[in-house]
């Protein structure tokens, strides 16, 4: 009796479940395994012994699941202690794997997931314990090194960059125009906030500005570049990740700055009413209007890519083929083959050289100004984003009309 | 030569464009008038001759501009004062018309807007000047009266139903859930706020609480409220309409309370901000997140319902045939025949019973406590959203999995 376990942890995106539903397939159709389980909330749940069976799962709900968006066996973020300070946490794990016959997890997570499967199968070996480790990335934040992109990324996108068609065209209906900021996710990494290059009417890029956390904010240069678009064209739309940092590398501003989770990481957001604040003492403007995406960029499947969704159906069933060789400690990843048409294949990259690194937004694709990003980048984000709906579309993203008003 | 012309009013819907593209469609099938011109940001726009000709837009600009949210002519909050006291406006907004031969206005918009209607027809009845003047109802707040709804309400249902959907998810993958609090637009009334009992996953109701503007808003019963059903459930989800008002009947709290529109408005916003504060402060629960929905549910053609859009576009149409049988001042509506298989048909409403009034959240559809909606409202709402989507769907709806989790 060979079993195996599928967990996700971190933050939920739209297609997390689909890559366990890609694990459950793997699983499934293989001979190596006898039953696949679900632990609950993560780590944190096996270690309570919170395992249900997932083998039994009909073809309608897998399906149902596949498109379900955040996590549904539930999510947490733990910290595991290295072995050497805390074992106990390591033999109760390991314990109970055993006591189900499992011998493979399956992890499915961002940077803090991979320190997770990095640290369990390193100490199968020191333990000379027979259990495979293997990580599955996912984060709408696309920071994760080696791997090309991460799924959650490409739906993200695409949310992100319909809402600003939409509300370019609803905030430029008055006559009254006035100063648009939208406020993306991006802890650390500019690459959501950047998307916005994509977003264009009548073929004009409509983001006058993007604010990277790669990139030192600084107010007065904020204020001065704001000031001149305005009375440029008296209507300004801004892109701001909740990351910005000040000179001396601080988050620049966050409410609830003081919340930390257990990787100590804060809880940001209300970057945007800080700017509108900034604005409103400065006098550029009075219109000015904020919006925070909040939850929604990362579970909003009704406006999924289907190449995304794909995708991380692909590397969970490909995690289960490598795991199937015997492979451990590793994260499966996405290699881009070519852009136009897109192709790509999966390999494996060691879990440690993942675990707890960033992949920053490429200095070469920000702009000289360093206040937008480059058309260069398009190249990069467009093939992650395809249709799955019935609009008229163009790349993935709906074809919208802006009449050149008298 | 008779030519018409069309122009949109306040706040821009997801739709607003398919009346527009309605009336230029039933103008050009129709024998009787020759041109069609846009007024750019409605009657402000006019007055300031900014029209243009929309006579000869290809079928494909056509198609497009009916699948484009916000609206494409602008749009403006402009009171026309009283005849007679200030003629001016009225003289030179004729004396434009005439100038381009322009036998009917057709103006797209809400409650105020059919004041406008109201004012000009009137006014040309008066003066015994050849002309007509015709309102098409549209906003994301089913505020008007006599039409069953408005077009654009539908879409901005389906929008917010399936945002709850997905946040429900997200919100609740930690084990460590906490109060969600979801604020919706509706100034005076709840119809957007309480359209969330729409939201059920594996069948079930979602929204543990909806909090509308029809209802005083008591900071002490709310409080009460939550803390059992947190003490409960370890999870709440909450929706409460940006224009809850306390026992004075003044508006609770607004971020910009001391902004105000040309109609006296109040630009409200932030009401979710007080509610969490309120709860951090009785301690009820450390985890409490707000989103506000912002713009994005008025102008997310991502998520329409193609019933709403193909209704907005016969209003359009219906209203010039009616116009060809000579009638003016009046507002086109929706009647419903039936709700399940539904069925409408359009009326004619003078436009002076629908200007200025509001039609408020039925006090029957209130639950007893007061603090949530009773499922009676669904079939009233529930056949207003239709498919527009490949996603796997129920009556409009995403259809998402839930786990019972052990």
């Amino acid at each position: 009796m060979k079993n195996a376990i599928v967990a996700q942890s971190g933050g939920p995106t739209a297609v997390i479940n689909a890559s366990a539903i890609g694990v459950i397939n793997g699983i499934l159709e293989s001979n190596y395994y006898d039953r696949i389980y679900g632990g609950i909330n993560g780590i944190q749940g096996i270690l309570d012994n919170r395992i249900i069976d997932l083998t039994n799962l009909d073809i309608n709900q897998l399906e149902c699941i596949k498109y379900t968006p955040s996590s549904f066996l539930g999510s947490c973020r733990y910290k595991l202690k290295d072995c050497d300070e805390q074992e106990e946490e390591y033999l109760r794990l390991f314990q109970i794997l055993d006591e189900y016959d499992i011998h493979t997890l399956f992890y499915i997570g961002g940077n803090d997931s991979m320190d997770t499967v990095s640290k369990l199968s390193e100490y199968a070996k020191l333990r000379g314990l027979n259990k495979q480790v293997i990580g599955i990335p996912k984060t709408i934040d696309n920071d994760l090194c080696h791997t090309d992109h991460t799924p959650g990324y490409g739906s993200a996108v695409k949310y992100i960059v319909t809402t600003i068609l939409e509300t370019y065209l609803d905030f430029n209906a008055y006559s009254n125009k006035g100063i648009f900021i939208l406020e993306t996710m991006g802890r650390d990494t500019g690459w959501l906030a950047a998307s916005g290059v994509l977003a264009k009417i009548n073929g004009k890029a409509i983001v006058d500005f993007i604010y990277l956390p790669e990139i030192e904010f600084s107010p007065e240069k904020f204020l001065k570049e704001v000031e001149e678009k305005y009375k440029e064209q008296k209507s300004v739309y801004i892109i701001v990740s909740e990351g910005i940092k000040d000179s001396s590398g601080e988050y620049f501003f966050g409410v609830n700055s003081t919340d930390h989770d257990a990787f100590s990481h804060s809880q940001l957001g209300g970057v945007g009413q800080y700017l509108k604040k900034l604005i409103l003492e400065r006098g550029i403007a009075t219109r000015i209007k904020t919006f925070e995406l909040n939850i929604a960029q990362r579970c909003s499947m009704h406006c999924v890519s289907d190449r995304d969704i794909e995708e991380a159906f692909i590397l969970g069933k490909e995690a289960v083929q490598e795991s199937v060789e015997g492979y451990t400690g590793f994260m499966i990843g996405i290699e881009r083959l070519q852009d136009n048409p897109y192709k790509m294949q999966t390999f494996r990259v060691d879990a440690s050289s993942v675990a707890n690194n960033i992949k920053h937004f490429p200095a070469e694709w920000i702009n000289e100004e360093k206040n937008n990003v480059k058309s260069d980048a398009i190249d990069y984000i467009a093939p992650l984003i395809t249709l799955s709906q019935d609009l008229s579309i163009d790349s993935g993203l709906p074809e919208y009309f802006c009449l050149e008003k008298k």
